[in-house]
């Protein structure tokens, strides 16, 4: 497993937990348990749990918890439901987990202004059963039932994104708690603004290092008259990615576009039961008004037909439809499962579509020399796609081999003017990657950290290290 | 006129000009009227030129100003078209205006990945021809041929942005000069990225004050097949929002959608020779293919109907829809020369769109009560609008009666929820009403301005004011 210096862990201070007792009652725990859940990953770090998890249940408590731990020196790790894949929530330093899963609320729902303010903890399903009813629904869908809160802050997207956005353009504003304690509200509820600097497109995708996420104001979207879902195999890599690239070029909304390689479709029949063809497969989704999806299912079919897919399989009920994304949601746990006992290890690029095809190729040449299982799945529409190992836990050669396909697979994306990660976000894992890919633009971020956190209070050690500590910090104190 | 305190105006250090001189040759220039024409706005503002221009045609050069005004303490402007309408290039304290509209190279189009790269210089319309003929197009329309860099750094948006977004989706990344001399690279070529800070969208909209922006990569859409406009005018201003935001509900996504006021309309008519009703009127754009343009255009009738609108007046020829457009584009000129000689003083907010109808009916109650002649249009799809008042130059009445409008309009917005500004910035004229909107959180913005730009050297005076000059400044040396 990859290790990590905690050398500059410090215990509590004396008297901290008290004070924090003092705030939150029973909901300050330092059970091993509950600190290792709050200190492990999806995905194949090493735990490292935090010295003390406090549940939080308001804007007011984040707030006073921000300022106990300023003035402690003690850092706060915010947490949602820990579903992030690159060591975005581990406590490297030690410190509070700062747990953000009983904020719950659905502040406001706006349906004639499709908006709606909800509260850090609200899990994306949660919300789309709240707003089903009024016609309407919140499109970004990273797979995992994560909360807002840690999809705003990992710049989530997924299998909706090629249509909708990302969280980039799903997040109209947020309440968030600044290092000093203030309460910052980043913008008004407008649909767009020219007001200054673009502080909520800052925080989105920031990974909790910039400030606590406590409220978050969603675009949404009207539920489409029509919905249709099917899936098709395809000859090639070349000829499913052609399929896509030429539907974008003649201007259909596809809803979804979603691609997984003959090995994943082999995983996702045996984890969900399905007798999908063992063929590199596209999941589709088309939504409209049902005359305008019948045009568009006619369109892309005829394209498919052209690039050597084979006939639509539909999945038009409404059950046969839950029962293909809940297919797709799961490919990750199938695609781990394919090896029993196996750990899995997830990464993520994105590309130019126009390099997509190729780029998946090279790397499913690279993944078949190796001895270790892989899955490739992806949102082809945006040029974005993972690979998932199903890892011997007990193979440092397996992890070292894994990790040089990974530098390759990064390496080859950042040749092809493609990012380290489409949404999965820096954490731990990518920081080396980051570096190669902006170089000294990642000067400006730290910049950025110093001066909106000086004392480094906030998730330190993730997306970049900071240089030496200056020594007239203001606040704070982990490095 | 609004006057400005330009009493930390300083001279240009001895040798400054001629150290400008040996990297820029003749494409230095002092003259009183190419000051003048880089220091005045096209609204209300006095006029504050710069003490020198300076024309750049790369990003080297700009480099090498940078690094020279930086050591001489010297501000710099950055300047493109200069149809910006909140005194946003003027030169509050003197300095450098740095003219980039010589930059006007189309670095790269990609035409499979529907993204471009082009120099600051290049105008939306340069760049749209050049697109033309590859079957794509820039969405992003602000009325004015402005430069994309001017765009980016206003955030702009415009007519088409209820379809396609504004200058904060269009934008991929940017090449930008730091304070430091430095060039970055905010991102790659991907259509989204989880990677680090979103510097792309911080730098999107801050007015030239973190950084001179260079080259802008943006994306591009397919032309589509079929293109259709109409005018439709209504009895009320809530049957035409009503009509609109009924029209969002269903789905139908509208490439355009502008209200015009019966004042508006009356100034376009004289204007563009055109004879439409004086009523408020919708003008229309549909793009889609044959077939789903016929939908829209059905669906989107019968909801007019149904609001008190009237029969739909077709623009289908390209040269009917131009000189529609055409006309929408000078709306801003024909409102001003609705009265000889006069001046124009253009101001924009932007509610949530529940709260439209009701901000446009009391702001135009609000403007009946006033002597002096206004218009109102808007992107209604967003909730955004414009009013244009004519006003006497000469009287200092006027003056003080439409500032009094405005600072009624701007607490009307903000009293829906609504923003300050939808796109045309803050610049001089915006500042105590960002702070009236966001509060504190213009305090995170300070810190950005003081981290990325230590010594205010990127077009000081806007956005906001800064504190104190910190006494240690490592470049630079404006207030």
């Amino acid at each position: 497993m990859t290790t990590q210096d905690i050398s500059s862990r410090r215990p509590l201070p004396d008297g901290f937990l008290d004070d924090l007792r003092a705030l939150l009652g029973d909901r300050v725990q330092t059970g091993d348990a509950i600190r290792l859940e709050h200190g492990r990953s999806e995905s194949h770090f090493a735990p490292m749990p935090p010295d003390v998890v406090a549940f939080v249940e308001s804007t007011a408590e984040v707030v006073a918890i921000v300022r106990l731990c300023g003035t402690a020196y003690v850092p706060i790790i915010p947490f949602g439901a820990g579903t992030s894949v690159e060591g975005n929530t581990l406590a490297v330093q030690g410190g509070l987990s700062l747990d953000l899963s009983r904020m719950t609320k659905i502040v406001a729902v706006n349906n004639e202004d499709f908006d709606c303010t909800v509260e850090a903890g609200v899990r994306r399903e949660q919300l789309n059963e709240h707003l089903r009813d009024q016609g309407l629904f919140f499109p970004i869908d990273p797979g995992a039932n994560a909360t807002i809160g840690g999809m705003a802050s990992t710049r989530a997207s997924g299998t909706n994104a090629v249509r909708y956005g990302t969280m980039r353009e799903a997040v109209l504003g947020l309440t968030v708690v600044a290092a000093d304690g203030r309460v910052i509200r980043t913008a008004q509820r407008a649909r767009k603004s020219s007001a200054g600097y673009d502080l909520t497109r800052l925080f989105v995708g920031s990974e909790g290092t910039l400030g606590i996420v406590t409220e978050v104001t969603l675009r949404l979207h009207a539920i489409p008259e029509a919905i249709s879902a099917a899936t098709c195999s395809f000859e090639t890599i070349g000829g499913a990615v052609d399929t896509v690239v030429q539907s974008i070029q003649l201007g259909i909304p596809l809803a979804r576009v979603e691609l997984l390689d003959d090995m994943q479709i082999r995983a996702v029949n045996r984890w969900s039961n399905m007798d999908l063809p063992e063929l590199t497969t596209l999941f589709f989704e088309f939504h409209g008004s049902e005359r305008y999806v019948a045009e568009q299912v006619e369109t892309v079919g005829e394209l498919a037909a052209a690039n050597g897919g084979g006939e639509f399989q539909w999945a038009n009920l409404p059950e046969d439809r839950s029962r293909l994304w809940k297919a797709r949601h799961e490919a990750y746990y199938a695609a781990v499962n394919i090896r029993p006992g196996a750990m899995g290890w997830a990464t993520d690029v994105c590309v130019p579509i126009s390099r997509l095809a190729q780029c998946i190729t090279e790397t499913k040449a690279d993944l078949a020399a190796s001895s270790v299982p892989a899955t490739i799945l992806g949102h082809v529409g945006d040029g974005n796609f993972h690979v998932v190992f199903a890892i011997d836990r007990e193979s440092a050669e397996e992890l070292q081999e894994v990790e040089g396909i990974n530098a390759r697979l990064v390496r080859r994306a950042l040749a092809m003017d493609g990012t380290c990660t489409g949404e999965h976000g820096i954490g731990l894992g990518k920081q080396e990657w980051l570096v190669e890919e902006l170089g000294e633009a990642v000067d400006l971020m730290r910049s950025v950290k110093r001066a909106l956190d000086p004392g480094n209070l906030f998730n330190p050690g993730k997306i970049f290290a900071l240089g030496a500590i200056e020594p007239d910090m203001p606040a704070g104190g982990a490095t």
